[in-house]
């Protein structure tokens, strides 16, 4: 057996079916290999870039490793980007370079390239990997392959890469006699005790909590704990707020479903967790994004519990504002402990009463959604926070939706309302334009039976476009919305608030984009337009109704205001812009507020006004 | 002044007057600054590969840095390729990336990301560039962007990155306070005693050499020393032959243009360089794309002298085959050193007589042109060999000619006849497909008054393909052609000469290009449809004649041969595949043949066969 079989071989039993590539002589003979086998096929995409992308929607929908081969010198340089998405969003994935010949690899690094597309892919991967590996010797290809496969998917999960020799993909090994890696001896053990002490002081605290919250992030689905964290919040009855990575975790239709969080936030306006005094943090890295730009203003109030996988974050010395209890577990360990102690309390009645706060929680979510009626009365162009409402109610439980970055993914994650079974995911930590159109086409691939959506604007649109001709070359059926207001929205937002209204390269100035419908069309793909927001339900039912990919341009105009927001670096994320009332957000505050409080910060282009004068 | 005003003000000081960006907000402050001067503008491009590609051959256009913005994460990462591109290449080029708010970075490299859209860009792009730096404080600005320039054109050029996080973008400078780089203490000087005692010894070796010969590397022109080069060959009357990339320095219309050379070589078969018992090589590293896979077998009767300003390529202990005289210093200096004392002893006869060695060169030049007659009477199709040579002979001295990679590069090496004043150029070290058409645009932008020319084929013209529109944008009036043979070519011989035949992920297995025309015309280009040989010369005019962007389509169908190229790691590159008849062959060569020369190697699915039975 040829190493290069090996390696496929080795992938299809990990259930990867779907192995995306762009040919190119150097990984001629991992290419060769699917001639040999039946099970897995590769889909060969017409970018790296797309291929990557796909392989991580591939990855979160199936919960498998994603992985994804490239040529040597450029092929996996076009892949670091999509490196950098798996290794921000945990997501496990084997990235597969071909090298040029061990013979002709520069002798020194100080030489810049001695071979034909030479290049240092290892070194340049190494920030945004678990772990990257040149092999040097057949004779290792299954320790590392089983090494790599191991470390992609233990503790907080994340990509690898293995750069190959062309020279090794060839040579004949007979796998039975290499040495493996051990997984076993490597698998990491939780300390339980410690973890069932932070559990029994949590519920003591939430027995006297008054305004207990959990926050949850992507670790829960990455720990395959879904239906745990469902029973967790049947069990409590606490408010659960999802961060943007799970939007399909804490899915809109839980009872106990709280809102939206951070700096972009949404329904709820932050009010809940704000003014919380007990936050059980469960698989989130609580980022930026979550905080805002005022770290110690964040759930302030609250003692502050926080499970995760990944070490490195628990670190007191390393967070910025130290939380009070962190936790080293699998959230699903973590859950399913908590559920179990958590029960036998109830039984009792040990876990307190929170109804009432609940009940408050849920009329914040529901009074301040930022779908506002208004919206839906708009005429002439359609208003993407009405569209991506109306689109989340004529889909179905089973339904995936991909979205992409910049102002259409904070309209998606204002505006979209998960069911239950239903899959919304993007690409949160690096958020590249166009992952979108690519991670969708990964999601079908995953599952090609389902209804797959993607949500984009234009300017990502542009950006993976030559995928196109993937969808046609391969069948490709997914639905493609594309939120077109003929700028890029958010940073021209950014602009307007930050440079006194001067906008630059971000359209009509310096950008604008094409016919997406032609150019579709062009690529022979069903095209559908929504011109008018009273036309909308009816074509969004074509589309999705139709037996094939369609790309949909719905006609948004210059629509460039993403809201609720925070403005400003100091702003606490419950004082969302534009502000409420004084006397309404004071109202809604069971907490103090920060000391400047009546004097909310304003972007430069707003005339400063008082709020209640 | 701001950061970013000083930092785009001393760009423009370089002379760079376009400076390709994508907007996000984490550059928001340096493409502010374009506002605040009219020294130069930014162009904005819809991908940033698109964007690095243009900065590369606008770079070399113009023989000043490029320069490239992106933002942060992302918008960085997507550069790694066209890093990876000027630093193989040699080329100066300044990228700069936004970084978020230093506040918001992570506090240990142990954690992955604490910011949206952080990463380690400095790390991933440390193995491709000459310097990276991220920039902590806005008191080094001038110190940090004059070091980057400085590096990036010193000695062997390359590219630099400058990481420059939002806040300090913001900082206010008085750059007159601020401390600088000290260019003259770094500016090294060279050995001029040990260049001109190396020049000696080379001219008695030339008065006395038999065979003598010149290989000139892209070098030649970083040095801004072409003319000094032609001069040389004046001076001297011996063979040069120019490497891939210096194709538009040894134009094909000098008096000692000797052929092309290399593993793809072209004309002349490489017997010039092979027979030759001298060697002179000048800003050219030796790759292996030249000396072929029998390493030791290339000009192996030649005393070998290398001329470079990289001197890790100088060591022989790095060197696979160490060099026999190693000169470190600028091909400039060098060649005007070498043509003073050249022409001191040719006034007194002191450089032998080449003209009969020079004579025999250019018969193999003439003799095996791979462009045969016979192509030029192909019906139906168009053959790529006919339709490159034609074009070469119907454009002018001035005109820029931007090839991309695979199969197209070798049919465009292998075919096109430069002259004197003429740019032909590609990447070629890194060689990522799609370059050549954002390349042209990058071109057009360094000389808009010049015709411009991009060769692609139909795999990488989709790669990049969103740029199409920065061509409406800007009306940037590139004529592309596409050699569409509707697979990828270079690739899909490869698998037919190395897996018995069987070709995956090529086309039209696994992969099939669009219509481009279509497409081209979605975007609101022109095109023109290039069906058969018979038009092509009145349609190449058409294309030619037209005052915009041109997307002509050629018709070639599944030609996929690229010939004469070296088949087998143990050929030495004087035996050209396909082969000679062995006693022609024999009668060629005038050093030894290789022991087995006799019993060429041959790919698998050709029957072996005896050539002179």
């Amino acid at each position: 057996m040829k190493v290069g079989d090996y390696v496929i071989n080795r992938l299809a039993e990990e259930g990867i079916d779907k192995i995306f590539v762009v040919y190119g002589a150097a990984n001629g003979d991992l290419i060769d290999a699917f001639t040999r086998t039946n099970k897995t096929e590769y889909v060969a995409t017409m970018h790296e870039q797309g291929g990557g992308f796909a392989a991580e929607a591939y990855a979160k929908i199936k919960g498998i490793p994603g992985a994804t081969i490239a040529t040597s010198g450029p092929g996996g340089q076009n892949l670091l980007t999509s490196m950098g998405n798996c290794f921000y969003d945990s997501i496990p994935c084997v990235f597969m370079t071909g090298q040029i010949n061990s013979q002709f690899l520069r002798p020194d690094p100080s030489i810049r390239q001695v071979g034909f597309q030479e290049t240092d892919i290892v070194g340049m991967a190494k920030p945004v990997t678990k772990y990257a590996k040149m092999i040097t010797s057949a004779a290792e290809i299954r320790y590392e392959v089983e090494k790599a496969l191991f470390i992609a998917k233990e503790g907080r999960p994340g990509p690898v890469l293995l750069d190959i020799p062309l020279n090794i993909q060839k040579q004949d090994i007979d796998p039975d006699k290499l040495f493996g890696f051990d997984t076993v001896a490597a698998q990491r053990s939780w300390n339980l005790d410690a973890v069932d002490a932070a559990i029994d002081t949590y519920l003591a605290d939430l027995a006297k909590s008054k305004r207990p919250t959990i926050m949850v992030g992507g670790g829960v689905r990455l720990a395959n704990a879904v239906d745990d964290l469902v029973e967790l919040g049947e069990v409590l009855g606490v408010p659960m707020f999802p961060t943007w990575n799970a939007l399909d975790v804490v899915t809109s239709d839980l009872p106990q479903y709280g809102g939206r969080i951070g700096t972009y936030g949404g329904a709820g306006r932050n009010f809940g967790i704000q003014n919380s005094d007990l936050l059980l943090a469960v698989g989130s890295r609580i980022s930026g994004r979550i905080t805002g730009g005022n770290i110690h203003s964040f759930a302030r109030e609250a003692k502050k519990y926080v499970v995760d996988v990944d070490e490195t974050l628990l670190q007191k010395h390393l967070q910025q504002v130290p939380l009070d209890v962190n936790v080293l577990c699998d959230a699903g360990i973590f859950l399913r402990r908590l559920v179990a102690r958590a029960k036998a309390l109830r039984a009792n009645g040990g876990l307190g009463d929170h109804k009432a706060w609940l009940s408050k929680v849920l009329d914040w979510r529901d009074r301040y959604d930022p779908v506002l009626p208004e919206f839906f009365e708009q005429k002439g162009t359609v208003h993407p926070y009405a569209f991506v409402r109306k689109l989340s109610e004529m889909m179905k439980g089973g339904d995936i939706v991909v979205g992409d970055c910049g102002g259409n993914i904070v309209v998606t994650s204002h505006a979209f309302e998960t069911k239950r079974g239903q899959r919304l995911l993007t690409n949160n930590g690096n958020s590249p334009m166009g992952f979108s159109f690519a991670g969708a086409m990964g999601a079908w691939f995953a599952a090609p039976n389902n209804q797959v959506v993607c949500i984009i604007g234009d300017g990502g649109m542009n950006m993976n476009i030559q995928e196109l001709q993937t969808f046609v070359n391969y069948g490709v059926k997914v639905k493609t919305f594309i939120l077109n207001n003929h700028i890029y929205g958010i940073t021209k937002a950014y602009q307007e608030t930050n440079f006194n209204g001067r906008a630059e390269a971000c359209g009509p100035k310096g950008y604008a984009p094409p016919d997406f419908v032609k150019i579709a069309q062009a690529y022979g793909v069903k095209t559908v337009t929504i011109e008018t927001q009273q036309e909308m339900e009816a074509k969004i039912a074509e589309v999705l109704a139709a037996d094939c990919a369609v790309v949909c341009d719905v006609n948004m105009h210059e629509y460039h205001t993403y809201e609720p927001r925070i403005f400003g670096w100091k702003t606490p994320i419950e004082d969302m812009y534009p502000y409420l009332p004084r006397d309404e957000f004071r109202a809604n505050m069971l907490i103090e507020p920060l000391d400047d409080w009546q004097n909310p910060a304003y972007p430069d282009v707003v005339q400063k006004k008082t709020l209640d004068p």
